[in-house]
C-alpha cells in the first residue's frame, strides 16, 4: 500500500500558466485559429501534462498486461482461455495486432504477465509480475484478495517505474528540457490481452457507472446471442454474490476485477505521477480507468482515450469520466491497438505545435479586422 | 478534352475476387473476426483498388493544389487574398500544417500553382499549371470559361502522370509487385489552398446536392455572422446569375468553381484511374469529390474519405456520394492536413493484412464451437 499512497500524493495538477503560453503559440503559427480542432487541443494538454513548452514525445510505450479469469468457467468468452499465454507468446514473436501497429507509429511494446494461469518461458521482453494463476471464479466469491488487487496496482507502478528509469531507456534525440535526460518514457499507451476480461470489465463498469449490465455487456471476441444472455448472467451474479461496494475502487477490483486491469490501473496512476501523458485503449484499458479515476480524479487530466470501442460497456465508461475518443473506427481488439494509433495523433499534435512557422516567421498576413470586410 | 475523356475511359471496377481473398486472410489472423473493424475493410478495398494481394503504401504523395477567387472582391473571407501566394511560399519553405503532417507520416507534398493571381518564384519543388491568374468573380458571371474548367480538370491529370511516371520517384522497398517498379505514387492524399475557396466550394455542392446555401456554407477561416450572411448571399447570387446545370459537372465547375477544385478532380480521376487510392481531405477537395464523382461515379470506390470537416457543407458531400470519414477531430484547415492523417491509417491497415501472424503461423487456438460453450 505504500507504493500506492505514494504514487498518488505525486499526482498534481496541470500547469495552465504553460498551457495559455501553448495557446497563443498556437494562436501565432500559420493557420485559421482554431482550424487544427482537437490537434490543437491535445498539444495545449501535452504542454499541460508535461510543464514543458516544448514536448517531445519521442519515446512511446504501449503496456500490454496480460492475465487470466476464473470466471471464464462459466463459458463467457468465445475462445477458450489458452489463447491467453498463446497470445503472449505472439506478441514476444511480433506477430500480433498491437506489434504491427505499434512499429507503424514507433513506439515499443512491454509485455507484462499480470496472472496469467501458468508459467510462462522467459524471454528478455517479458516482463514477470503475476500475481496469481489468474483470478479465482467470481460468481462463486471475490477474484482476489484486497492484498493481491493492491499488488496488481503495484505492480503496474513498479513495471512504469522501472521504464521510466530503465537505464537503457532510448533517450530522446536532443530537443528535449533536461529533465527529459533521465526519462525513458514520454507517452504511454495501455494494452491488455486475457481471455474473458470483457466480463469483469462489464462488472467494474456497471458497479462503477450504476449503468445496468444488460447496458454495458457486449459481446467480446465475438459470443452468440446465448452466451451473452449467460454473460449478463453471470456478471449480474457476480454483484449479487460478492456485494462490491461502488465507492471503494479497491474492493471493486478485488470483487469483479481482474490482475491485467489492477496493472494498468497502476500504469495509469504511475503516469500521471511522472507527468507523463496515458493513452487510454478500448473497454478492458477504461475499466482500469475507472478504477484508476475512482481512487484520484485528478488522474483524468492525464489521460486521452484513444478511441471508442465496439463494446458498449466502453462508451458508458467514456461519458462518465469525462473523455472524448480520438478516433472511432469499430475497433474491439484490445491490446493496445487503439492507443498505438492514437498515440500517434497525439505526436502529430505535438509536432504541430514545435514545427509550424509563425505569421510572423513565414511573413503570412494576418486575419483582416472585422470592420473593413462586410461592405457598409 | 482528350486527356480526360482518355483518364475517364481507363476507370474500371474493384478487384472483387482478391478482396475475398483478403477477407480470409484477414479472418485468419491471430485476432476476433473484424475484430479491427475499419482497417480490415480499409484492407481489403485497398487490395481491391491496387489488384494486388500484398500492397505496399510507401510512396505517399499529397497534392497541395493552389488557386485565387475573384469572388473575395465580394468580402466573403477573413483573410486577404495576398495569402495564397504567401502561403504557397510557405509550403514550399516547410513551415505550414501539411508540411508538418506529411513528414509525421512520410508522405511527400507537391505544391501546384493550378491559378494564383500573381506570378510565382519559381521553386524546384512548386509545379506551375496555371490556368489564370485567379477565377472572376461569380457574382458577375462564370468563374471560368468552359475550356478553362477543363483545363483544370486535366492540369490536376498531368501532374498525377508526372509524378505517377516520375524518373526520380522512390521506388517500393520489393515486396512490391513487378508493375509497382515504374511507379511513383502509391497512395495519393488530395490538399488546397486558396483564400475564399470555401464560397466556391459551398456553391458547387449547393448546386449539386441540391441542399440550400444556408445549409451548406461555414465560416471558412473563421468569418462572423455578418460576414457569414454575406457569404450565403453572394452564394444564392452566383446560382441565380449564372443558373449552373447540376446534370453537367463541367458547367458548375465554370461556372461556380476553382481551379484547384478542378485540378482536384483531375487528380481524383487519374488516380482511379491508375488504380491508386486517393484520400480526400476536406471540404474544398470534397467539392473537387463532388465534380469527379458526377463525371464518373465509379471513382467513389477509390475514394477514402479521410476526415470530416467542421463546415457543414462537407457532411452534405459525404452523405451524397456516400463516404464514411475516418477521423473526426475537428479539422478545417484544408491543404491536406486530413489526408494525411487518414493516409497514415490506411498504411497502418496494410501493415495489418501484410505482417499479422496467423492462427496457424502463431499457434493460437481458434473460436470455440458454439455448442460447447453455452452450458444446457
Amino acid at each position: 500500500m505504500v507504493l500506492l499512497e505514494k504514487t498518488i500524493k505525486k499526482i498534481g495538477g496541470l500547469d495552465y500558466t504553460l498551457m495559455e503560453k501553448a495557446q497563443e503559440r498556437l494562436n501565432n503559427l500559420t493557420k485559421p485559429q482554431g482550424s487544427l480542432g482537437r490537434l490543437e487541443e491535445l498539444a495545449k494538454l501535452i504542454v499541460g501534462i508535461t510543464r514543458n513548452e516544448n514536448p517531445v514525445l519521442k519515446n512511446k510505450i504501449i503496456f500490454t498486461m496480460s492475465g487470466d479469469h476464473g470466471v471464464t468457467e462459466e463459458s463467457i468468452s468465445a475462445y477458450p482461455k489458452e489463447v491467453t499465454p498463446q497470445m503472449v507468446y505472439n506478441f514476444l514473436r511480433g506477430g500480433a495486432g498491437i506489434n504491427v501497429l505499434a512499429r507503424h507509429v514507433g513506439a515499443r511494446v512491454v509485455v507484462v504477465d499480470m496472472g496469467v494461469a501458468c508459467d510462462l518461458k522467459p524471454h528478455k521482453d517479458l516482463v514477470i509480475k503475476k500475481v496469481n494463476y489468474g483470478t479465482k471464479n467470481m460468481v462463486k466469491g471475490p477474484a482476489m484478495s484486497k492484498d493481491e488487487a493492491i499488488k496488481s496496482i503495484e505492480g503496474g507502478i513498479e513495471v512504469f517505474e522501472e521504464e521510466f528509469f530503465a537505464k537503457g531507456a532510448r533517450l530522446p534525440d536532443g530537443q528535449g528540457s533536461a529533465s527529459s535526460q533521465e526519462k525513458g518514457i514520454d507517452i504511454v499507451g495501455t494494452g491488455d490481452m486475457g481471455i474473458g476480461n470483457t466480463t469483469p470489465s462489464s462488472t467494474i463498469t456497471s458497479v462503477i457507472t450504476g449503468k445496468s449490465a444488460e447496458n454495458v455487456t457486449g459481446r467480446g471476441t465475438g459470443i452468440d446471442d446465448a452466451t451473452l444472455s449467460n454473460k449478463i448472467g453471470v456478471i449480474k451474479k457476480a454483484i449479487r454474490v460478492n456485494k462490491p461496494d461502488a465507492k471503494d475502487a479497491i474492493d471493486v477490483l478485488s470483487k469483479v476485477g481482474g490482475f491485467e486491469i489492477g496493472g494498468l490501473a497502476g500504469i495509469i496512476l504511475a503516469a500521471a505521477s511522472r507527468r507523463v501523458p496515458v493513452v487510454i485503449d478500448g473497454f478492458i484499458s477504461g475499466a482500469a480507468a475507472l478504477i484508476a479515476y475512482e481512487l484520484v480524479p485528478e488522474v483524468k487530466n492525464y489521460m486521452i482515450a484513444a478511441h471508442c470501442s465496439v463494446e458498449k460497456g466502453h462508451r458508458a465508461i467514456l461519458d462518465y469520466i469525462g473523455l472524448s475518443p480520438l478516433l472511432d473506427l469499430n475497433l474491439r481488439l484490445g491490446e493496445g491497438t487503439g492507443s498505438a494509433l492514437g498515440m500517434s495523433i497525439v505526436e502529430a499534435s505535438i509536432k504541430i505545435l514545435t514545427q509550424m512557422a509563425t505569421f510572423q516567421s513565414a511573413a503570412v498576413s494576418k486575419k483582416i479586422g472585422k470592420q473593413s470586410r462586410v461592405p457598409a
